[in-house]
């Protein structure tokens, strides 16, 4: 029967792709619109997939030499599992391939969107959700293929007789984390090198166009604008999908392993396999419901804004709802102990995605006060805009910082059964809140991802020259979009936390798999011997004395807060340079380029798409690598509870400072939205200039630096779990 | 002979009164110069006299709120030291008094400077300099001053009888931590109400003056003009004060709480009192080299700027060189074990100090690259300058975090006589870095005293109209200030951090004395009975799982780093706020007030006095308070490991945030100045105008937001150990 309940996994993942390959094919039917919405859907289309083959290059070289590494470290001296090298690759390539087939859906979209917002304002929606909706199952889709495939794969390659049965499903799913990393290797660089693009062309396009030559957002005499639709796909659609990707495994990954290492002294294999399989059919039960929920969003001809955003709201919501009922009823029918309370850990971790989602908008949805306000502030220009800005983006962190703290602990006691002392079930509850969160993936990432399609769609027709009402029409749908994506902002956003810190207890399993491979049999707890086997958490943190009083740990600690102000910065200026190579280009233009404002010659889009490209590419790579590098030779010097500082570190700064970097700016993008509304003057005031200066430092807040910080995290756990071994090595050396 | 040692505590303090003194009547008799001298500066007194007043008032009724607490909690439920009341209050009355008599001080000061510099730059240098001075002993000889007498008092009434010897000195020393809390709450009320205070008035003169109305700094036609030089003195000189006695106090007192600890189980009381004293031994050495120092600052008649810059190095670095011999000396005269080693930690935290302080000016002086890039970014508007500032900001904290954890480890390795398990003295070679840091506080505070002086002066200068000469020499003064300045703050940031870590180990100092009274008599570690008494670091840590693991830890630490972000956004939000009112008020008086543009008609400074007055009241409270209230209701929610959580995670969050804003702010403010030294188009250029948002903007992060999170990780120690016994109590009960 559970083997049986398995096959659900891979089944779901078929069934997602079918549906993605079914949504595609249905947007393609439509028509792309007039030659000239096609030869610009061309353009960008082209420079997206462009940038994305370059991309694709550089990070090849480093998975090269990361697998040579793994390669070396398996092989050569043993400290790894010889599946990691490969696992590693598959990881990295899927992720890639959920942005590369999202993007290239999200690039065929945006015409098509434009050209049937010409009909109707539902017209419109239909074909960007849709496709959005793509880019949602295609995510989860693979996603779950390649946690399915691995699962089977080393079930039946590992030999049961090398350990005990129970130490079998630990190995497989801590191999399986390793995939993880893949995804997460290839996640950070699709953000930071697909966010430093965008906002690079996006203020660059801004600065020179808006603010100087004062000609509005997309127009088709901007030399940087086909560079800045370009950015919208390559950061906004393909870094998301590699992100979410990576968010989604890594939660169902790190669960599956808390389930094995939870039941590890049990001797009990059936509830292990139980625990372990959990997580990953209440993913694949989200899939079924994500499809519904996406057919359930369908409005009437000439529905105005609100049944749209009713109509998206109840597709989300009913997907949420039904997940509840569904997490129930899968734990009890896969008889898991104590299913009815790990249930309740589940819909803890929805609560808290959802409160973390009302919270982000509140503070950013130029429906309520704080953004209201910090329009207002407008009035005493620029400076004061961007220190009320921070100051709301700092205060709109207590929030989700204290839900999320409700959640672990929660969670953590539904799980265990209200004993804190035992962690394993507790963390393994983390985890699971944190899967509840992301299971119905497939549809909040569609809710996400048609934003920058309607984006887009507006682009095209304000080049096109389709005229002021089409233009409204995606410009409505865009704000639809951001209002609904909050939530799943939300969901992304909480669960790296909670994923975080599932992975922690990972790390732990790995040292105890890395000390039996050297051949460790005993650690000491208290002067007295303990087995590596039989080591529980506490054993392990005694043992290293991973205690706030170790000034390894305390120093791991601080270097992980800095790792987190650190690689923002590092995105920041990487924004701010190459934001300023793409403003002396769009004014060289401008200046040598006779009759480019008189819409008399056309302006040279392709050197504005190159600069983002090279931007990117030269931008993105130190700070990817300070993020793998960091964690390795932290384990080198400080050992095991110096890693352990690190991660914590890392995270518990890293989270805070995310959704201060992505609510700030969120504030600000709407706070012009606001102005523009025709409050405090509209648009051309002075109010509006302060705030346009507002929106564009909030542009590398919310797209490049905010939304990497997340994958940060989770990728210097998963590169400490991956290099646990040669840490134990090392430290025994 | 080590009894007769200590003495030189007091003497070292009288002395350093005595001085304070002299130099203050040396600068009372020189002349104040014309009569619109004298009566702007009278004006400037009473406006910062009134503020303080006001600021008291309501500092009083918080203590008052806070004393009757504490002695509910200690003559009511006997959960704390029936002398904590008292302790608290004398903290809190002292910090205030340095923060007082170094504003009077300077009030005094800043029209004779002008007025000096008038003959020339040398004789300004020495009234400004020498009126430093007075802040900088009157903080160490106050501060020594309380030490000396609560350690004699209290090693006078406390009975040796309730336990054994070692014991009592560290009841003695955790409860004048409890003074340390006073001082902490009275510098955190004087740097938030102060830097709202001055950040409202700056940000308001100069939205309204230099922006909109187009006249220069401290022009006398700008009605908030007065508020501002009065925010300097409530800001930079009374908030600072009381800041850097609370620093000072802290480092001491958590140091010799430390050695106390470090010898508990040794039942060696000699050996133990010398560790207890050294710290204090060393500052009050350090006071003596201070003075030494501040006379060796002199120059030839007609030096010029790179003569006095050398003038002021040659007296700070002497300073530190001397203290370097002094401490190896004292150390070797009272015989303390491991000398050698401990006084190497001391030269580690002066190296440390002085790595701060390059890396501080390296990222903010113009005189390098990152600032003179960030100039350049003006090029491309405000937008391009704040992103860039963020950036540069953000990559600055890694020097400094990367100085302290080298740090960290080195001291704790030479004090433990590098044995990572021998947690009590490692630790207090922590402390000792920090106190070895700030021993030379009485001359470091100087040259970062008179920055403001001179500043005030320039103030002075321009609104009496005597003309471009003097005004340039003020300036010039006041930029010397700001490059001398840069290693005083390295060293004030620095030991926030190290003191944050010592006091951590006070708070566990505490919780075994609040178990005592409370009558418990044994903890558990692994299941076995270890005496509360004889416990260690590791058996504490172990018996209330204070690790990695733990959710209440982990609970705790998101909570420490939320707190950071929580307590600066309602600082920046609070100087935008008053800011706000500050402009309104300027913009109505220019347009209500006929003739103020053409200097026909005096505008109503004391209005605008007013406004920052009250809005600095209205708006300390709340981030105060927070401060003060977090670490109780953790305590009470999540226990011992919860707070220690809050504290760790608010340390090292705190600690880089802090870094982060106080060089972008700095950045942002050299980088106007070196626009207006002629560079990128100068004054007036577009250039220009786009580094004033960015200098507006940096207002609040570095002296807002930026130095209060050094005291809130401090305060937030303090509040922890003084409630330790309530904690206790609650989770007993």
């Amino acid at each position: 029967m559970d083997q049986l309940l398995f096959w659900l996994v891979p089944a779901a993942s078929v069934l997602a792709l079918c549906f993605a390959w079914y949504f595609h094919r249905q947007m393609m039917k439509e028509s792309e619109g007039t030659p000239q919405m096609v030869k610009i859907a061309a353009a960008v289309r082209k420079g997206a997939m462009s940038y994305l083959r370059q991309q694709y290059k550089i990070v090849g070289w480093v998975f090269l030499g990361l697998v040579i590494l793994f390669s070396i470290m398996a092989y050569g001296f043993g400290v790894q599992n010889s599946w990691v090298p490969i696992a590693f690759l598959t990881g990295g390539f899927f992720s890639g391939l959920s942005g590369f087939l999202g993007m290239k859906t999200a690039t065929y979209a945006s015409a098509r969107t434009a050209n049937a917002a010409r009909n109707s304002l539902n017209a419109g929606l239909r074909i960007a959700f849709r496709s959005g909706a793509v880019m949602g199952l295609v995510v989860v889709g693979l996603g779950l293929l390649d946690i399915s495939f691995w699962y089977l794969l080393l079930n039946a390659v590992i030999p049961v007789d090398v350990m005990t049965p129970t130490h079998k499903l630990c190995i497989i799913t801590t191999t399986m984390l390793t995939f993880g990393m893949g995804a997460s290797t290839q996640a950070l660089f699709a953000r930071v090198g697909g966010g430093i693009y965008t906002k690079a062309a996006d203020v660059g396009a801004d600065l020179v166009g808006k603010v100087e030559a004062g000609i509005p957002e997309d127009d088709p005499r901007n030399p940087a604008t086909i560079a800045d639709n370009v950015g919208d796909n390559v950061g906004d659609v393909a870094g998301m999908g590699a992100d979410l990707y990576e968010s989604y495994c890594g939660s169902i990954l790190a669960t599956a392993a808390l389930g094995a290492a939870a039941f590890i002294h049990s001797g009990d294999t059936l509830m292990q396999f139980k625990a372990v399989i959990a997580p990953m059919l209440i993913a694949a039960v989200g899939i079924i419901l994500s499809i519904i929920g996406i057919f359930s969003v369908r409005t009437k001809e000439n529905a105005g804004m609100k049944d749209l955003l009713n109509s998206l709201a109840f597709g989300t919501n009913l997907s949420s709802v039904l997940i509840v009922v569904a997490t129930f009823l899968i734990l009890w029918l896969l008889k898991l102990d104590n299913w009815v309370w790990i249930s309740c850990s589940v819909v803890v971790g929805l609560v808290v995605g959802i409160v973390i989602g009302r919270s982000t908008e509140y503070y950013t949805s130029q429906s309520y006060r704080p953004t209201r306000k910090l329009s207002e502030s407008g009035k005493t220009g620029p400076a004061t805009v961007i220190i009320s800005g921070i100051g709301l983006g700092m205060l709109s962190t207590a929030i989700p910082v204290i839900a999320v703290v409700v959640g672990i602990i929660a969670s953590y006691l539904f799980a265990s059964g209200f004993d804190f002392a035992n962690v394993g079930l507790g963390l393994y509850g983390i985890g699971i809140a944190a899967v509840g969160m992301l299971s119905t993936l497939g549809i909040t990432l569609a809710t996400d991802a048609y934003g920058p399609i309607a984006d887009n769609a507006g682009g095209n027709a304000e080049m096109s020259g389709l005229g002021e009402e089409v233009r409204k029409r995606t410009d409505a749908l865009d704000s639809l979009g951001n209002t609904t994506a909050a939530t799943g902002k939300g969901f992304a956003i909480g669960s790296a936390a909670l994923t975080g810190l599932a992975l922690l207890a990972s790390y732990i399993e790995e040292i105890r798999i890395g000390l039996t491979r050297l051949g460790t049999t005993d650690i000491f707890v208290g002067g007295e011997a303990v087995s590596v086997q039989d080591a529980t958490f506490f054993d392990f943190m005694h043992h290293y004395d991973v205690t706030l009083m170790n000034p390894k740990v305390l120093s791991g600690m601080f270097l992980g807060s800095m790792m987190a102000f650190l690689f923002c910065g590092l995105t920041m200026n990487a924004v701010g340079r190459a934001a300023a190579h793409m403003v002396d280009e769009v004014r060289r233009q401008f200046r040598e380029i006779k009759g480019i404002l008189t819409g008399e010659a056309e302006p040279d889009y392709e050197r504005c798409v190159a600069i983002s490209t090279k931007g990117a590419q030269r931008e993105m790579v130190v700070p990817s690598l300070i993020a793998i590098i960091a964690p390795i030779l932290t384990g080198l010097v400080f050992g095991v509870p110096g890693v352990l500082g690190l991660l914590i570190g890392g995270l518990s700064s890293g989270f805070v400072l995310a959704i201060f970097m992505a609510n700030a700016g969120g504030a600000w993008d709407n706070a012009k939205k606001y102005v523009e509304e025709g409050n405090f003057g509209g648009k051309g005031s002075e109010v509006h200039k302060a705030t346009v200066v507002g929106d564009t430092v909030g542009d590398p807040f919310k797209d490049t630096s905010g939304p990497s910080l997340n994958i940060l995290i989770k990728l210097m756990s998963m590169v400490a779990i991956v290099m646990a071994g040669l840490t134990v090595a090392w430290s025994l050396f």
